[in-house]
């Protein structure tokens, strides 16, 4: 199995785990890496560049999250800005608030920060989903009260591609338990999807630039009211002393422009889009053997599907061959074949979860090239099987 | 004041901030940006290339260090690499030995993190440092004893380019602490300076890919021995549990390789380096108003001046108006002028430490270029005088 010349943007249905980075950000953006890679900090004319560059990408950052320039906290990535809410807000104690509730349908980042916050004595709970893929409000209604001090669900789940019912939450929130942080883990649904953070009550805002044609290397936490947050890296006092380090300009600036004409694009896509989801449900309810994963709260960019009794990697290897790439749960997991947590909290049972694999969809992947994958995915078939 | 067009590579002399990307490391890595942009926890063949460059990248850098592959833990940068070197330790406590001992010449990534442990309870001291810019030996042996649970010290100081006692320090460890913790902040050092690491009982090393022309946006924290760390970033388990987190296979390649050709290069220019350092010490040694700092341990990249009674920030921008490019401080620190605490360490008063500027170099400046170097700050010099 060598791997291919480059990726085919066409055939690479793996977009909730990286996306390629757009070659008209790159050319824009590769100045930070060569003539202007001066340092952000330096008061010389070698650090103006990058930092102006830095404040324009916070102000683009910004305006798509419709957040306030300030509000922006540059890191290194989705996970480490889900670090820095989490653990930000709980390295302030208040002794009457010290419970933090999850939902079961989070991503690694935040369950297992969770995990590491209860070691330290934090009182972690979780929240059920249901089999459409949501968070169950109902569970949620009981559990909110003073003590509460952070909320974190995902915008849009990354394995099921269901968007969580932040508006509902935030209204809860506000009636039952108004001194609660509201942290939202977008990373896969910043720039993808039109959601209005402000109004819904979110105040932490996870996003990643490598979901959203990036490039690797950045992210940000956003905040959208003054919040206070223990800083989890300490050194130059950068980003407002919330993150420390010599900021990013090449990754920092690609990401602004990535995220800015990703949005425009899926924008100008969207009946395609919707579209493109369809035919892949229906094409793959054709095969009597796989199960498709349905939701009224699914979006156009992830389709679930599984082939009981075919272990995922498996699948994803024959569908491989054909020169189609999809994943078997979530990428950023390792590679132990254990059932996601996530698909089982939606009611797969573990055989199915690990029979599963995801399709994750970009700007990219065209109803033009449609037939050509779906060609693809029936040669994989007929030998998968036969197994 | 524009930008200027691109960096002057030859009168940059602001090293020890920000080095520039080395053009052919950026040749052989853009391909992590472009083809090869998969995602390296993907199972898929799109992951494999990335996964196989930070397998490379890592057995290059600890071959550069003199360490085991599996003890290098790639990060963000050396900020982060020297967060989770203190936090992780600390994170894991050991209640007979909660203290830490630091240099008073260590960079803010270091001072600042010792500070935020100490407001956790860790019990935080501060060595002082002789007038040749080298931390106090005497000062370090009373302090030694079993409840000593992390030394830190810098290799190389990034303000006055002094190499510390690391040899001494740690058979001084290795005699009254065997137990403590011997961390190295090295970003000044590594690739730079040939110090056996291993055999000074170093125990984790902090290093930084963009001091050595690398891309920002990468570095690691090293362990020579199996010293066990709490991660401060939690999610997907990458870098083997302990840093979390999609691992950017561009930065991280381009470390490598910058780092295995900055070594190399450095090395065949030693005698030139000798020359081009003393060369400067001998020609602003010649300006009856500047104090120039002299020290036996000091090392062929850093210059420290000093013009009593004109702030280092109007010393910087006359010669930045003759394109000498220099800064004032640590660039990484914030623009306030505050005397820096490492300069009051090795004995400048407050007024020479506000009026203190650095030079720094590094592959690019060389012998040819420094008569012109010379007349440019000469011309500075005619103005400032007049001030």
């Amino acid at each position: 199995m060598n791997p291919p010349h480059g990726m085919d943007f066409r055939l690479y249905l793996d977009n909730a785990a990286t996306t390629p980075l757009l070659p008209e950000v790159l050319a824009e953006s590769r100045r930070w890496l060569e003539t202007d890679g001066g340092n952000p900090s330096s008061l010389h004319a070698y650090g103006a560049p990058p930092r102006e560059a830095l404040g324009e990408a916070r102000r683009e950052i910004a305006r798509l999250a419709g957040a306030p320039p300030q509000g922006v906290v540059f890191t290194s990535g989705g996970t480490e800005s889900v670090n820095l809410a989490l653990r930000g807000v709980f390295a302030l104690p208040r002794p009457k608030a010290n419970r933090l509730l999850i939902s079961a349908l989070e991503h690694p980042a935040v369950a297992q920060t969770a995990a590491a916050l209860a070691r330290q004595g934090v009182q972690v709970e979780t929240l059920p989903a249901t089999p459409e893929g949501v968070v169950d409000l109902e569970a949620l209604a009981p559990r909110l009260g003073p003590d509460l001090r952070m909320v974190s669900v995902m915008a849009v789940n990354n394995e099921l591609g269901t968007r969580q019912p932040l508006e509902a939450i935030g209204r809860m929130l506000r009636n039952a338990a108004p001194k609660a942080v509201f942290h939202v883990d977008a990373v896969q649904a910043f720039a993808k999807v039109d959601i209005p953070w402000r109004e819904a009550g979110v105040g932490l805002l996870s996003v990643s630039a490598h979901k959203v044609h990036g490039a690797k290397g950045a992210g940000a936490l956003i905040r959208f009211q003054p919040i206070e947050l223990e800083p989890q890296l300490t050194g130059g006092g950068q980003e407002g002393g919330l993150r420390s380090g010599t900021e990013n300009p090449f990754a920092i600036a690609a990401f602004a422009a990535a995220a800015r004409r990703t949005q425009a694009v899926l924008a100008a896509q969207a009946d395609e889009r919707a579209q493109y989801h369809q035919r892949w449900l229906d094409f793959l309810e054709g095969f009597p053997r796989l199960q498709v994963f349905r939701s009224g709260a699914a979006l156009p960019y992830i389709v679930s599907v599984s082939l009981p009794g075919v272990p995922a990697e498996v699948i994803l290897h024959h569908l491989e061959q054909q020169g189609l790439i999809v994943s078997t749960g979530s990428a950023c997991s390792s590679a132990k074949p254990q059932p996601s947590p996530a698909l089982l909290a939606a009611g797969f049972t573990p055989q199915r979860a690990l029979s599963t694999v995801r399709l994750s969809f970009s700007l990219h992947n065209r109803l033009a090239d449609l037939d050509d994958c779906f060609q693809r995915w029936k040669l994989a078939m007929e030998k998968l099987v036969k197994l």
